[in-house]
Order: C-alpha cells, then sequence, then structure tokens
C-alpha cells in the first residue's frame, strides 16, 4: 500500500461557513494540476438526490478548478472507479454509504484503485468507510449493509465530528465512553478521534494532521495521546 | 397480542438523580404483587462484568421489594426466559445487546413469552430492542449483530433519549434529521422520540405515556405529532 494518497476530513463544513470551506487549501495542495476531473460517490446523501448532492460539491471544487463528476451519472459505476483519476467520497449516512457501494459492487475496486495510488478523498461518512470498519460512525444505523467491513484504506478506526462536548442535563453516553465500548470489544483496534475542522492526510507511509486542533488516539488498556499538527503520525500506518 | 404487557423507558436514570429513580412509581405500578423475581438481562453493558451491573439495578427493585436475577447466572439462558415471571432488558449498548440475544439465542423465546403476558421491561437499549429493528438507536456499531432485525414486541421504532437539543458550534445531524433519514429508506415505519424521564405503558390494545414531556411521532411525509400523557395513544398499537 506504498503508493497510497489519502486526505481524511472529520468534516465538510465547520459551523456558520460555506460549504466545504475549512478543507480548501489543503485539498487544493492535495490535488495534482493534472487531475482535472474527479469522480464523485454521493451514495451517504439521504433524503435529496445525487444530482443536488453532487452540484453542491461540485460549486467549491469548480472554485479550484476542478470538476466534480458523480459516479450515478455513469452506466457502469464500476468501469467509472477504474477510469478514475481522483475519488471524493461525501458525508452523510455511513450506513447508506457502505450499503451502496456494496450494492454497486465497488468495494474491491476502490481498495485497487487506491492502492495503486489514485487519490483518495473522503469526509465524514466517506472518511469513516476509509476504515477497516464502521464501527465507529456516530450515524443512526437506519439501513443494514451486507457488512460492517469497510474500505480498509488505513490501519485505523476514524471517529469524525469528535467532541468532547455534552449536552446539559442529558444522560447518553459521551463519545469518550462510546470509543472505549469498541475498544473493548474490539481489543487490537486503534481510533483516532478527529475533531471538526481538521483532517489527516495520508502519503506512502506518512501521516499529517492538517488543523490546529488535537486528534486523540485510544487504544485499549492504553492513555489516550493528544497529538497536533507538529507530532509525527507516521505510526499511526504501521 | 392481546395479552402483552410492557413498560419502555427512555432512560434509566435523569441527569443528577439516582439509578432508576424517576420510573420507580411506574415499575411498581406496573408489576403485580406476586410477581417476587424479575430475569435481568444485563447483555448490553459493555466494559463492566454482568455481575457488576445486575448488582447495580438490583438495588432499587429490592426497595420495591422485588428481586432481581441476572440471565448469566443460569445454566440454560432459554430455559430462564421460559421460566421468568418478569423479564428486564437494561441500557448499554443496543448492538451488544441485539448480538448476545442471538448468540444466546433469546430472540424468538422472548417474543413467545411476551406474547404470552409476561410483563416486559426495558430502558433505553431494552426499549429499542423491542421495536421491530434497532435502526433508530443512538448507539455506536461497536459490534455486528446478525441482523438488524430486533424483537419486535411492538410495531413501532423507538429513539429513546429523544432530544432536540444540539451541541453549539458542531455541524452533526440532529435527532430530528436522523430519524426523517430513517423515515426516508423506511417509509411504512413509525418512529416515536421517547424524552428522557419518560416511558410507555403498554397493556393489551392501550398505550399510555407516563411523563411531563411531549413525545414526537414521525411517519414518512406527515406532520410531526406531540403527545402528551393526556393523549389516547392507543393508535400507536394499530
Amino acid at each position: 500500500m506504498s503508493n497510497r494518497r489519502l486526505l481524511l476530513l472529520s468534516n465538510s463544513t465547520n459551523y456558520g461557513e460555506t460549504y466545504l470551506k475549512y478543507p480548501k487549501e489543503s485539498i487544493s495542495k492535495f490535488l495534482e494540476k493534472d487531475n482535472e476531473e474527479i469522480l464523485f460517490i454521493p451514495y451517504a446523501g439521504v433524503g435529496f438526490s445525487y444530482d443536488m448532492y453532487t452540484e453542491k460539491v461540485a460549486l467549491p471544487f469548480s472554485e479550484l478548478g476542478y470538476r466534480i463528476i458523480g459516479i450515478h451519472t455513469f452506466p457502469d459505476p464500476k468501469q467509472a472507479v477504474m477510469d478514475a483519476e481522483v475519488i471524493a467520497v461525501g458525508g452523510g449516512n455511513t450506513f447508506e454509504l457502505l450499503n451502496q457501494l456494496y450494492a454497486n459492487k465497488l468495494v474491491e475496486v476502490i481498495q485497487e484503485r487506491v492502492n495503486s495510488g489514485v487519490p483518495y478523498m473522503g469526509w465524514s461518512a466517506g472518511s469513516n468507510v476509509a476504515s477497516p470498519s464502521i464501527k465507529t460512525t456516530n450515524d443512526m444505523p437506519i439501513v443494514e449493509p451486507p457488512s460492517f467491513n469497510a474500505l480498509n484504506l488505513v490501519p485505523f478506526q476514524i471517529n469524525p465530528h469528535y467532541t468532547e462536548a455534552q449536552l446539559p442535563n442529558h444522560g447518553g453516553e459521551t463519545r469518550k465512553d462510546r470509543i472505549k465500548e469498541f475498544l473493548h470489544l474490539n481489543q487490537d483496534d486503534a481510533v483516532i478521534g478527529i475533531p471538526e475542522g481538521n483532517l489527516l492526510e495520508i502519503s506512502d507511509n506518512s501521516c499529517k494532521l492538517r488543523g490546529d486542533d488535537i486528534i486523540k488516539v485510544f487504544k485499549y488498556g492504553a492513555e489516550i495521546l493528544n497529538l497536533s499538527s507538529k507530532d509525527n503520525l507516521d505510526f499511526l500506518l504501521e
């Protein structure tokens, strides 16, 4: 997997900002100049059309000089992945996204393409499915995918929209509680909590945090690691 | 299913109160005097032992004069359900709870017993699994159960810990957004959002809200219904 290049975003949009604003500079640096066309996978969108979703995503990318094309406009989605120069997977519902990736038989072909060097960009649900499984998503399981196994493009679980904030006077589990429960049942796994407004950039065996916040690395029976953009994160890929 | 008796709680404990305090009176009224022993299913608990969980639950029940016995202390859990006078299912992680119900082959036997009149009490995850599926849980999918199909003891989906509060400056979907997404993919289903501190009491074909708050009834393409303990909820069982 030494050729892989991934940009894994916690979220698309910071509260109160325009769509995909905060990651614009990172996306621009990540893409190469001769990548003119980006294959967009809108399957996580529920309750609005893939056309509408693709149009929404196309705008910020067009400002950077890139053209977004929705995978649903191709007669053969598998072939579209095989021909893609860049793959972008948008946020929404992680269960529905993975369900549609299976329904369209895209899991293996995306793995093959990304492992041969096709850049992969994902935000929120699109970052969740880059993990070995979707077991650390925050989403509601509104549909049952054939499996929780996901694209496995990185060796760790991502928890996007990571926060330690809690609703006042509400008894639900904190995010940290949930991740600890995950680790109890999945003791060999690592989980990376990425706060909104932050992203991981992975290139070959290098992993960098882009963003001003602290990411948390959770492992079973270990102290939680607090890491910033100044830290070397390459060990996460081992 | 005309004999069924269920007490479905949003949560075990209101913020800042002692364990299972708010539902105590409702539980006391729900149980019959000759129900001395309650079979407790602690499978939703993750990260602490079933013994610890059972002990925690036993205390408030002992104050009402009832004895709690954990299903894990029986050599044959299926037989324990067949012999049970009352079944209580505690909260925790809904995916792990359903996974263990399948692993211990208890789904059908619980359905049979509850449909023959054995009282069923559940809170949080224990209420989620009383629904046709676990697709409206708030929990993290830390383990993959063989199916999302659940006990189907009532004809509607429960969303426990229902709230319309949002974390400030956080971009995640609201609870309402999530339920709308569920309905988009499950258009024949109804979802009932039950705020913390409230519960449904079901007896034969009667359904009553116990609690001071408003429950929300969501159906695809329909206005959200706001219902209180003064409203007749029997239509939910049709």
